[in-house]
């Protein structure tokens, strides 16, 4: 009974601190007390999470960009006509800039060099080889130790409390599974996110999923209900984001009825990660920043609220 | 203790005889046996099911399709300038054979009109008037009574063998959702079909799911991997189908490594329900007949293997 008890008083969040973990505690209190005027059915506690900025870090660009810019630059050693244009060579050499004055067509082309026309399983390998290798270029970290340790704790705390918890990301849907479920434990039939179209083919007698080079979905701002609906077929009661491509998301889940929750994670830590919200090409924050306190949604300050940052650094 | 032994030894599928039933316990008992050669850990016993003419009938047409033809009368009634063309208003006089006349385009514009163009609330309230209200034309059963009551046994038994049960079916998503869960306990997130696209907007306020009238994904033949990829993300190990559009969700299933089980339903009692196979233009079964033996899969017959059919009926 002492054992019980301790874990019961144990803190469920400890590498957070200040009013939004007592609100994110006072919420998930609230939902799972029977008999209580905010209960939630266990079957009805859909937490949905986006991923880049959210539960990883994303800069200085998505991490599943330099996953591209490796996959490319190893695909032209071994065969340097596949770089058949200024965009793949720039991506080849890791020039950041010559990739960026690409714009969104020399993003899609690397998108189809180092993703598609392959099967399934051949990339699940590749991603996998690369998040056991790759190393951040600033923090030295791994990727997959660039997950944030708050995050991860209040994963496993809403799963403590039979919430079923769900990424839905911008990023690849395919890419994310290799390791969502290593590092969040979030198996593959919730992990939701971008994809391209596939196909099913049987190669020389076996049956295999091929990805395409077509877009087939992009989950971001509006595609994020839909993709919600689509995969879930129910509304969440707690969503949790970082950007205003998780604007929709919010909004979606906060106007259900009952007691919900909206989360803004806000990067204001330089020091030990990046500080950034309304300006630059990644993760811009503007109508949540303003929004957020009318509509009722946490706004966690990294800085202030969050003790320690990745699971991978010392403690 | 006597009454654990007796759950034990109770028939888990009491309306099944014959060696169809004996192969099914045979794999399910073996893959669930810890420490035995074929054990598969409860995480990845994932089993996928067609929907029409293997979980509920489908004769003489696909059950949606007098969901879609009610409701084209519906609305012709209220407002008859909605019936624009021969076949939309041959759809609401319930004339069969002026609906066929139209071809696939016409369908299509069946589809439109009754499935789209609405929020998914609305769509989800129709449905489920219809499916508490709507009686077969020649059985006289409620549509949900003509769920078929070894199917409904076999669900439920899996479950209890901590397998996951998922819906794969060439039937609507938004369609099924209204009624899954009530009549096979299959949850929205485990019911998976075809869907047209749909759009989040914010409606007088209300953030809300539209459906539209654009074909998004069609959960058919090479389709089905494809979708249990998308929303799964993981091979299941056993599949239960009825048609020559499921031979590749059996295929793929039993391809896999391990223990497997792929099983057809056929349609062999014309008194009890409906038999067909290889004519016809529903639940079409040639190459998968064909095929079955020297495959290994389970071929279900009907008339031999089935004591009751539909859960509807008196016992
Ligand atoms: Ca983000
Ligand atoms: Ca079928």
């Amino acid at each position: 009974l002492i054992g019980v008890a301790g874990v019961g008083l144990a803190d469920p969040l400890p590498s957070w601190q200040g009013a939004s973990k007592d609100r994110i505690i006072e919420f998930v209190e609230a939902v799972s007390d029977v008999g209580g005027a905010d209960y939630v059915t266990p079957a009805d506690r859909i937490a949905v999470f986006d991923n880049d900025g959210t539960l990883w870090a994303e800069q200085p660009v998505y991490f599943q960009l330099f996953f591209a810019l490796d996959r490319v630059a190893k695909i032209g050693k071994e065969d340097p006509s596949k770089l058949t244009s200024d965009v793949l060579k720039a991506a080849a050499a890791g020039d950041m800039d010559g990739v960026l004055a690409g714009g969104k067509e020399g993003l899609l082309e690397i998108l189809a060099l180092s993703h598609a026309n392959q099967s399934l399983n051949e990339f699940s390998a590749d991603v996998a080889a690369w998040v056991s290798g790759a190393k951040h270029p600033t923090t030295g970290l791994g990727y997959d130790e660039m997950t944030y340790q708050p995050m991860v704790e209040l994963l496993r705390y809403l799963r403590d409390e039979e919430f079923k918890t769900y990424i839905v990301s911008g990023g690849g849907i395919d890419f994310m599974r290799v390791f969502a479920e290593d590092v969040y434990s979030i198996p593959p039939e919730q992990t939701i996110g971008s994809s391209l179209t596939s196909s099913y083919e049987v190669v020389n007698g076996v049956p295999t999923i091929i990805k395409n080079d077509a877009l087939f979905f992009n989950d971001d701002k509006g595609g994020k209900p839909v993709a919600i609906n689509h995969h879930i077929g129910k509304r969440p009661i707690m969503a949790v984001g970082n950007s205003d491509g998780d604007f929709e998301m919010l909004e979606y889940t906060t106007a259900g009825e009952g007691a919900r929750l909206g989360v803004y994670i806000h990067h204001t830590d330089a020091e030990r990660e990046w500080a950034y919200d309304r300006e630059g090409h990644i993760g811009v924050l503007n109508r949540g920043l303003d929004e957020a306190e009318d509509r009722g949604w946490v706004l966690v300050d990294i800085k202030n609220e969050w003790t320690r940052i990745f699971t991978g650094e010392a403690e």
